[in-house]
């Protein structure tokens, strides 16, 4: 097992870069590595509400999805504008040398067609997890998030992930613990 | 679906806690949510080590593992000296009414259990997802890592567990971008 | 003079810990230390306006009634349903090999109890420590204080605190330099 | 009861407003309000170490000592070659309206004094105060508290706050829980 | 080159101090160069809108104007009532041995006067740059802002900064990008 | 004056986004903002020890030397492996329809050119700024600059880069005040 150690420092390089989207919201905060977790939680559930996917693949690809931006870094949406990402190139030095890991590079792959239901659902998640940010800070007063959230909904392809997202949408961040709440 | 986004809302709580262990060990921080990323891409990893392994029972352990934690806290060693938590009523309370959740609650128990090969896997990645942040702190300078060190060595109890250890010590945490490093 | 060294050590521990119920209000930030110091200030003037307590012992429980939090970490409402702690036993190792620190376990004991005047002012100053921070965030903008508020208020037990509750809540954060304030 | 939650939100404020010589340390954070907890938290120690003296205006005296800091600013040992500060004007306008505040005067005054014995162990607890965080910050591997200690040290006036301090040099920060851990 | 790297060391403090008149707005945060920068952009802009200025002396006046607040402190309003700050002394200190760096006197005492051309566009420009601040943090949803804005908008004296006023107030702090925005 | 508003909002973005050279470093934190109020006042200083140079044009050069980055974002070295930036593309759009801010363009375009004597200098600034950075947290005690600093040398142009990189290397961060300090 040679480099393995060396894709292990990379990947959790994502816990120590933010994603750059919440500068430019103007409120709120998270690393890429919370990001990613937040994605593979939902499709970990998404899995469950469908349950002909194939869920290790659906929540692998949640896992690596971004796993190659501690070399491209997280370019948000004017970022985009500006810079050609040779994401390929990324993924293929992260898993240099590890014969085993060329499945991160397919679930990357599919991830980033968007074509099978996996993918599809996986690509979802990805826009949850950042409705589920956008609710919270929205719930806090923060006004920016209104005019994103239209955007972010726009995104979804799947009924599962348009009716997730209604039932975000209208759910307080807190209910969870406040419903009910007495002393 | 109802209380699905109770649900979500709930574990993405846990990128808004961190974990309490850096504080007592002075350097460092992480919130539980990035610590169940690191955790689940290092089952990810451990899975394709190990190809007999369920590798869906495995990385869905780590991602829920420290689910509870928005309700319980994250209590580190010291904390947990001095209370009792009642984790099995946190998990019931978090999977309420939703019917295909149960899964969750016996990820845990599995988990707890530490018995299947899978749940000893995902406890030595809970230890080496530790690990990775202490060696970077080590090699950045910190004093205190060392100390802690050999406790975690110690709670590692697969083969593949200890060969990700022996890796992950012998390498410093930047390697691999600063390895073969010119200008 | 043995072991003293360690328990202002760890008592200087609750700098480095935040109350954890901010994470669950979605706005605001302070350590326990910071908590406590508001705390005894607060009962410092309470004791001036009622000249018949015990001045002494209502500002020292005040600043020691979460002494016991750097072993048991700070629980918020929610941990709270989850966990049972030991309070007495962690406060017995606070004090531990101090023969004259025995006054702040039973100072922690009467905080506890909440019978005696200064319990019962001290546990409100606890209460309008939390109150200064919801108005000042409420006054913000924020929106989540409001919903919190009424039950702060709620828990006041004593005249003199149901009274600087009011004078709180009807004073913006900011007024006392605000107040006049011209070019 | 006017003006009073001016001067509680007025002293609040010390949360907000850092101790500046933490950036010149270059190392390590402190709000004035933790400062001011740590200093009455040791004075209650003192208070115990010294049967003889005024327990309850040694703690108050460093509960309030630095409470003009919110009208002054927090001024490190190089601002304060280059300002003079009206601390009276400040703690005057403090309490301005509060009859029973101007014992908040009194105490600072008697604590800048530095004449009773009050008021020379308060003054060093304050001392003591960033000495704990000078101690935990060289544990941890920061160069630069070893140079700024010898100073700390020198400005000790007693005898209970220099054997403190003995005490404090002696022995590592996190001994207080690391002492005897085994697992 | 004696003492040089000292007085690059003594600016680059400004990095590591705060703005102290945040943590009484109660929102936002900004270090001390950062405001220099952008002040210093704002007068690159003014000089283009006003040819006939010395454009050299006028950033670089903005550069400098408070290079000597590493000594000082950055005061706000509320300091600045209870505080008499000698800067000509801090300058002193700052340009101490090197003869080439009298202009940074020069400049800052042309600047404090504010009766030059260039001196009344830079202290339009420091006024604007808090104001681009105001400004984003009211879009945000912050309420103390509103209450700031005034008296900023009052202390303009040119009417290069006066219509740069107008422009920013009547401009959302993100339309540079979100102007036009569709997916 | 149209359209001015959104470059002044433009280019304060450079104070909400770090550089993420840093996280790769393991220690530190610095603004894009900050960097450039660095870089800008070596050159400030620069232009005193060469007055032959075109002083307006080195400070103001460095100034806007990253003020394309809040459209492109900062991408470190490792990141620029695998980007490609369209900082002509950038710099377009921050300077659209406003006619006098060609200059801004051309100052941008001559710093990369690297062949004036401007450039050559403000590109000096740009390492040195870097180097004050890293020479900090050496002297902190932090490892990771150790091995940076060769590279940021070996990058130097000028001699009079080269002579300032000299007297910060034998500097330490904090000797401008401890240099001769006394009690």
């Amino acid at each position: 097992m040679t480099r393995i150690a060396d894709l292990l420092f990379e990947v959790r390089m994502l816990k120590d870069l933010n994603r750059t989207g919440y500068a430019f919201l103007g409120a709120g905060e998270e690393s890429i590595a919370e990001h990613c977790f937040s994605t593979a939680f939902l499709c970990f559930v998404m899995a469950r509400l469908e349950p002909g996917v194939d869920a290790e693949k659906l929540i692998s690809m949640a896992l690596v999805h971004d796993a190659a931006e501690a070399r491209t870094g997280d370019l948000n949406y004017v970022h985009k504008q500006y810079n050609t990402v040779d994401e390929p190139h990324a993924v293929s030095d992260l898993i240099h040398g590890l014969e085993w890991a060329k499945n991160i590079s397919e679930l990357i792959e599919e991830f980033n067609q968007g074509e099978t239901r996996e993918a599809q659902l996986a690509n979802d998640a990805d826009q949850l997890s950042l409705m589920l940010e956008l609710k919270k800070l929205k719930d806090l007063g923060a006004t920016s998030p209104e005019s994103w959230l239209p955007f972010v909904v726009d995104r979804l392809r799947t009924d599962t992930g348009k009716q997730l997202a209604r039932e975000i949408l209208g759910t307080r961040w807190d209910e969870w613990w406040t419903r009910g709440y007495s002393e």
